[in-house]
């Protein structure tokens, strides 16, 4: 018969061959080059541009009908993206929970991509999809320590779901929630159903309310000042809520606020819900990783009485972008949310489509387990172990400097913290926090733009537990590997000197 | 001062170093060789083995304490994980959603990993924010042909929404909902709120109603023997439901139903919708790349009118797993989802957490707009145009042989039939038809295992347009551009082979 087409013969083909051609080949050694040109630079941001400079370059809308070069992609990848991302694999940015990779990470998303493989059912991921479940099982063994019966039970075990793997903290936190409120008959949903958690909880909170249709926005339980829920005031708000007729969805602990890093008593909260008949679920998107070392996972001391724990991969586990889990300590919890279909998902199978909010997404869990095999258990221990003492060293940095306050006790690996000099220490005057609050904002985004060192900023409420009313914060998440105390030095010379030139 | 940590001396850190070490670059070439290799075969499924017998190979769940080598692992990559995938760029598979990718994506994926930046906010993603903006600006533009004031207004605009990318088309769908439940005032939330959409609508909306919290499962219309909505049923159904004081979320149309690729008449359904005053989604994950043919987009008229549209970028556009767009055509929809926080997601930044029901998330576009460049529309034309030709001549195939039944006429590129020998022809005695369904069922169970070839298989139900009751269907997706006429041929030879060994 004929062949009316051919993989062969048309402009696009040659790009799905299964050897790479020379032009892919070229492609490829061009990318290398730019990421290690990238990755030796200790700029932030490479090239000072506002973003408004940058619209220019990218305002276009229409699509152009001509193929190009993949030479001629390099090219733009070279001269109008690379030099204007933010270098988050610098020493020097130490602003945001996004920092350097292990390289081999990048090899692994290579073969993740090419792999193609879809994990939302087992026909197109097979052993991807064992990868995940065993993945999940050795963070749910960390995390609930059950006995080798109940892993042999369970791991394979198509209706029981011992977590799930999200493409972000936000998506495991409104799974748990979505979970939760599957735990309440039917009866029981008229969107009056409230989410209870501390002031500093993730405004990810906000969103599953909103999604799920609730009426309230989470109820804010003050914090002391450490950062942990006040138990007294979260005990007062469950019985305010239960008299006045309410139901509690949830109560959320948090194993490493946003702003500070702080952890909740997550073994007396897990005492509270179960006096309160409530669903538990902890955040542990970032602090979640302490279990990992044997020096500081007592501070998560009571997470093994949660009901559901999100923990981030692409967070203080290393990996890259888009992988979060959630855990379920009972594995019979997923069935709520169960959703079946005749071409997938089907009952009896492994379709892991079948107990998600998402359909078809990538084997992020082979990054898990590559890293599960490359760094093991002490490789990620150091890791923390030493993130947490840079924090403490940064912390004695601020303290010991006249031009610096420290906001909080680091009780993990964030600091937040405001430039103070001695002339603004003496009792504030009327308009003077306002200036305080101003020089701190402009330092901030000025240093940002400087390019040298890259730090966050937040703004303490005054309904916080820091005392101080309202403040505008300087935040460093002491999480990158490349940074040194020597790096952490230079970051606050640099704001020193810049604060002198605050308008 | 002291430098109690350094990146030079530790355990781990090596492998964050900006260089590659020389034990990164035997990975690296490890990794491209097994990807070159396992490219190059055709079979399927490499090694016939079934999942019971690979559950003994991941079933530890006690993380080792130990590092081990990228030696080491790459083997396991060899060994134990690489036979065992889907070999979904083989030109035999062609049974999903999910095949070949061009080859330049894979350096693509590389460099959004080792990047790492996050798309939540500006900080940790700056061009990668405005280049998501603009791809999302070029689908907007494809399928709302807006003017080029209007661009230039709300491309960058923080508070206009053009769209949302997501994970997957899952959460657009959920997002969609999201965004159209929130146009309902707070007093109409008490989850009696219904969606309405054809019986052939993806299970997506199944979960997009229980995460809002919906009472009901979304309201199935019956479809023609096309596959498209019934308009006249449709119509009733909405009439029915204001009748009974039933509030309507939003009707749902279909560009490219998951089971045949059918796709419902849009624009009758959007002047349906716009009669009932409600929100109008369409669900393009499949065939919204349609547009991109000047060939075949008159199929999707009337998607201009849609309020919210659906297409997944590792569908039909050929990206890796992990993108999908949600498109809204009026850029103040988004504004009813905005959450917002102090530490990021600041109003008037272009912090992309603030409309998404995700927050940290990769920089897929990117994967988007280095398709545009390279590919280019015609290159997009080029490969769905050759899509809906295969799936002609696979119809033929299939209709011109004694032993198969073809179920459903192709309008874009799905096929479904079955394994009916001549003998099965004649008037059905009874327990015939359970006979054929066993036959088909145990057919492309017995085919995936072998590894030459992939088709997948779904029911079609009574209440389905084909007029034969439940009937068990094997279903091809022709998608994949390695495929040529001569691999249709030796698939249904083997489902010839296959279909008289069947017990």
């Amino acid at each position: 018969m004929d062949h009316p087409f051919s993989t062969d013969t048309s402009l696009t083909s040659e790009h799905f061959r299964a050897q790479m051609s020379d032009e892919d080949k070229s492609f490829a050694d061009e990318i290398e080059q730019l990421l290690s040109d990238h990755r030796s630079q200790s700029k932030t941001v490479l090239k000072e541009a506002h973003l408004s400079e940058l619209y220019d370059r990218f305002n276009t809308t229409e699509m152009s009908d001509e193929s190009g070069t993949l030479s001629n992609y390099a090219s733009i990848l070279k001269h109008d993206i690379l030099p204007h991302v933010v270098n988050v694999g610098s020493e020097y940015c130490v602003g945001h929970m996004t920092s350097a990779l292990p390289r081999f990470q990048a090899e692994i998303s290579r073969l993740v991509s090419l792999l193609n493989q879809n994990v939302v059912k087992i026909e197109t991921s097979r052993v991807l999809t064992l990868i995940e479940r065993q993945s999940i099982g050795m963070l749910h063994r960390l995390a609930f320590s059950q006995s080798d019966d109940f892993y042999a039970q369970h791991l394979f075990e198509p209706s029981s779901v011992l977590g799930v793997v999200t493409s972000g903290g936000t998506l495991s936190n409104i799974t748990a929630l979505w979970m939760a409120r599957k735990r309440l008959g039917p009866d029981e949903l008229d969107g009056n159903e409230v989410i209870v958690a501390s002031e500093l909880a993730h405004y990810s909170f906000r969103k599953a309310a909103s999604l799920l249709g609730l009426k309230r926005d989470p109820i804010k339980v003050p914090a002391h000042s450490n950062g942990a829920i006040n138990l007294v005031a979260l005990e007062e708000t469950l019985t305010e809520l239960r008299e006045a007729g309410d139901r509690v969805l949830a109560v959320v602990g948090i194993a490493g606020t946003t702003e500070t890093g702080a952890v909740d008593d997550l073994k007396a909260m897990a005492a509270i819900a179960k006096r309160h008949n409530t669903h538990f679920h902890v955040d542990g998107a970032w602090g979640g990783a302490l279990l990992l070392s044997n020096t500081h996972r007592n501070l998560l001391d009571g997470l093994e009485l949660a009901d559901t724990f999100s923990i981030c991969g692409h967070k203080q586990l290393y990996l890259p972008q888009g992988i979060s889990i959630l855990l379920c300590r009972d594995p019979s919890l997923g069935a709520g949310i169960r959703t079946q279909a005749k071409y997938q998902a089907r009952p009896k199978s492994l379709d892991l489509g079948m107990h998600s909010a998402e359909g078809s997404r990538p084997a992020m869990s082979l990054h898990l387990h590559a890293a599960f095999h490359v760094l093991g258990r002490r490789g990620y221990e150091e890791l923390i172990d030493t993130s947490i003492e840079k924090a403490r060293i940064f912390a004695e940095l601020i303290n010991a400097h006249p031009a610096f306050e420290l906001l909080a006790k680091p009780k993990t690996n964030l600091i937040v913290y405001r430039y103070l000099p001695e002339q603004y220490r003496t009792n504030t005057p009327a308009g003077l926090s306002e200036h305080i609050d101003r020089v701190n904002t402009w330092l901030q985004e000025r240093q940002f733009l400087e390019g040298n060192s890259l730090i966050s900023r937040t703004t303490l409420s005054s309904s916080e537990p820091y005392g101080r009313g309202s403040v505008v914060a300087l935040r460093a998440v002491l999480a990158n590997p490349r940074t040194t105390a020597k790096t952490l030095q230079s970051v606050l010379e640099e704001q020193v000197m810049l604060g002198d030139m605050a308008p």
